[in-house]
C-alpha cells in the first residue's frame, strides 16, 4: 500500500446491523475498506449482550488494523424503524428484542467515540455514491433488493432524509394497485411483491404451484434467486419470467422516480442484484416507455458494485458530510 | 396600505404564458400581486406578435402602476418542454408556433429587465409556497389539475429541478398501469388519465356512455368539472364518482411521492381543484392507507388559495432565489 497522505489518512469504525448479519469495518473518509468482519445476528439474542460483543470486536479492530490508530468517529446502520437525530432504533422487526434501543449512545459512550445512527438503505446507497457505481453523481437513487426493496437517495450530493427522516421508501411504490398480491405491509402490489428477494422466490413458488414449464428440479421451499440466476443461464423460463416480472416492476417504479426527481443514475444493490444481467433489460424497457422528463440515453441504470462493504463505505461518506 | 420598507418596496414584473391565456404583472418580493392583467392566448397567433403585444402590455403596466417605479426584473412562465437555463420554449403543444423561442432574450432585451424563464407548473408551485397555502413550508409539492396534472416541488425551501431542470412530472405517475385507459401521452393508466380537468371530463362521458344514473340533463360534450361541481353538491352518483376516480388516483400519486421524499405538504391547485371539497375525502383516504413514512396527522393536503395568480407570485419567489 502506498503512504497515504494526511487527509486520507482519516479513518472511521463502520457498523451495520442486519437482520441475518452485523458487519464491523474500518474504512478511510475516500471508502477504501481497510477491515470488515461479519456475525451472524443470531449469534446475540438481546441488544444489551449484541453490543458488548459489537464493542469488543471494534475495539480490536482498531487495535489491531490500521496500526492502532484512532479513528475519527463511528457510523452506525440499522434496520427497520429508526430516530436517527435521536440515535435510537425504535424497532427492528427482523431483530428479536431491539426495541428504543439508544444504539448511539450506547457505542458511543462504550467506544469513547462520537457516533452517528442511519437508516441501512441509506448507509448502502451512501457508499454506492462515495466509492462505488454511483461516484461523481449529484442526483442519484440506490435500490436494494433484499427481504424488501430498500432505497436511498442522494439529492445535490447529499443523502435526502426529508421533513420526517424517513425518505426513499421505495419497496411499496405501487406496481399493480388494483389487482397486485398483498404486500408483508398489508397493502396491495407493491413493488417488494415482486421485486425483492423474497418476492422474487414468491412468484417462482407460484410458478411452481400451477406445475408451469422449469427445469428446475428441486423442492419448492428452496427456490431462491441465487439459484433462478444459474437456471436463468440455462434460459429457465420460470427464472426468465421471474426475473422479467422484477424487471417491469422496477422500470416502473424508477419511471416515477426519474419523472418526479429528474435525476442521473440509479444503482441497483442488495443480493439480489446478482441476477442484474437477466433484470436491466427489462428494467431498461419498461423505464424507456415511462420516462418523460429525460431520454434513457441521459440516464443510467447500473449493478451497484460495492456488496457487502456498500453500508461501511456509506459510513465514511455520513460522517464525512456530518464534519467528522 | 401602509408604507413599504426599503426591501418590502421591490417589485417584479410576471408573465404567466398558458394555453387558454396568457396573464401579465406585478408582483411583491412578498407575493403581492398589485396588478394582474389576462388576454387570450389565441389573440395573438404568432410568437412575434404575442411578444411584442406582451411587451407593450408589461410597459404600460409598470408605467402606470407602482408609480412607475422600475421593477427589479422579469419571470416568466410557459407551459411544454422548455429549457429553462437557455431561456427558451422549446416545444408548447398548445401554442400554434412556439417552437425554439428564445422568450428570455426576447423580453429581456425588450423591457431592459434580467429575465428568467420557469416551467408553469414549478412558478405556481413556487407560488403557493411563497403565498398561498404551502407558505412556510420546507419541503412540498404542489398539483395543479388542468388540462393535465401539472407539478412543483419545493425542497429545503427552493425549487427542485433536478439534474436535466424537469422534475416535477407528475401527470403520468401510474395509477393504475396495466389496465387503465391509454393516456394523451401514449402510455396506459397515467394520473392525468382520471385527475386533470380533461380526465375528469372523460370519465363522466363513460359514465354517460354507458347510460348510468345521473342528474345531468345536458350533453356528453358539454359536461365539465365546473359543472359537475355543482351537481355534486346535489349528490349526483356520476360526479361523485368522477371526484372520487380522481382523488384515489391523486391519493395514490401522493403516497409515492410522501413515501419517496418524505414532505409535509401537498397543494392541490389548477382549476379543477374547485371541486376539492369532494376529492379531498378520498384523496386522504388512499394516501392513509398507502403511507409508510410519516402518519396522516403529520402531513397535510391542502386546497392551493392564490388561484390564477399563483403563477405571477411564483415569479417573485423565483426572482428572489436567483438574487434579484
Amino acid at each position: 500500500m502506498t503512504p497515504l497522505t494526511a487527509r486520507n489518512d482519516d479513518t472511521f469504525l463502520a457498523l451495520d446491523i442486519g437482520g441475518t448479519k452485523v458487519s464491523c469495518g474500518l474504512v478511510t473518509r475516500e471508502g477504501e475498506v481497510l477491515f470488515r468482519d461479519s456475525f451472524p445476528t443470531s449469534q446475540w439474542p438481546t441488544p444489551v449482550a449484541m453490543t458488548e460483543k459489537i464493542v469488543e470486536k471494534l475495539k480490536n479492530i482498531w487495535t489491531n488494523a490500521d496500526n492502532g490508530r484512532r479513528p475519527k468517529a463511528l457510523g452506525i446502520g440499522a434496520p427497520g424503524w429508526i430516530r436517527p437525530k435521536e440515535g435510537v432504533v425504535v424497532m427492528a422487526p427482523n431483530i428479536p428484542g431491539w426495541r428504543d434501543v439508544p444504539i448511539t449512545r450506547i457505542m458511543s459512550e462504550a467506544m469513547d467515540l462520537p457516533a452517528i445512527l442511519e437508516n441501512d438503505a441509506n448507509l448502502y446507497a451512501l457508499g454506492e455514491w462515495l466509492a462505488g457505481a454511483g461516484r461523481g453523481s449529484e442526483n442519484e437513487i440506490t435500490l436494494t433488493l433484499g427481504t424488501g426493496v430498500g432505497g436511498g437517495l442522494i439529492l445535490n450530493g447529499r443523502l435526502w432524509n426529508g421533513s420526517f427522516a424517513s425518505a426513499a421508501e421505495v419497496g411499496h411504490i405501487p406496481y399493480d394497485p388494483w389487482n397486485g398480491t398483498i404486500c408483508g405491509c398489508g397493502r396491495r402490489g407493491c413493488l417488494e411483491t415482486v421485486a425483492s428477494a423474497t418476492g422474487m422466490t414468491r412468484v417462482a413458488r407460484e410458478w411452481l404451484a400451477q406445475s408451469r414449464e422449469t427445469i428446475y428440479k428441486g423442492k419448492p421451499e428452496e427456490i431462491n434467486p441465487a439459484i433462478m440466476f444459474e437456471l436463468a443461464r440455462r434460459l429457465d423460463p420460470m427464472s426468465l419470467f421471474v426475473f422479467k416480472t422484477a424487471g417491469e416492476a422496477l422500470g416502473l417504479a424508477l419511471a416515477t422516480i426519474f419523472n418526479l426527481l429528474s435525476l442521473e443514475v440509479a444503482v441497483i444493490g442488495g443480493g439480489a442484484a446478482g441476477a442484474f444481467e437477466f433484470i436491466e433489460k427489462h428494467i431498461l424497457e419498461t423505464l424507456s416507455e415511462r420516462l418523460i422528463t429525460a431520454h434513457i440515453q441521459e440516464i443510467k441504470v447500473i449493478k451497484g458494485t460495492l456488496g457487502l462493504n456498500a453500508p461501511l463505505v456509506g459510513a465514511a461518506a455520513l460522517l464525512t458530510a456530518a464534519g467528522y
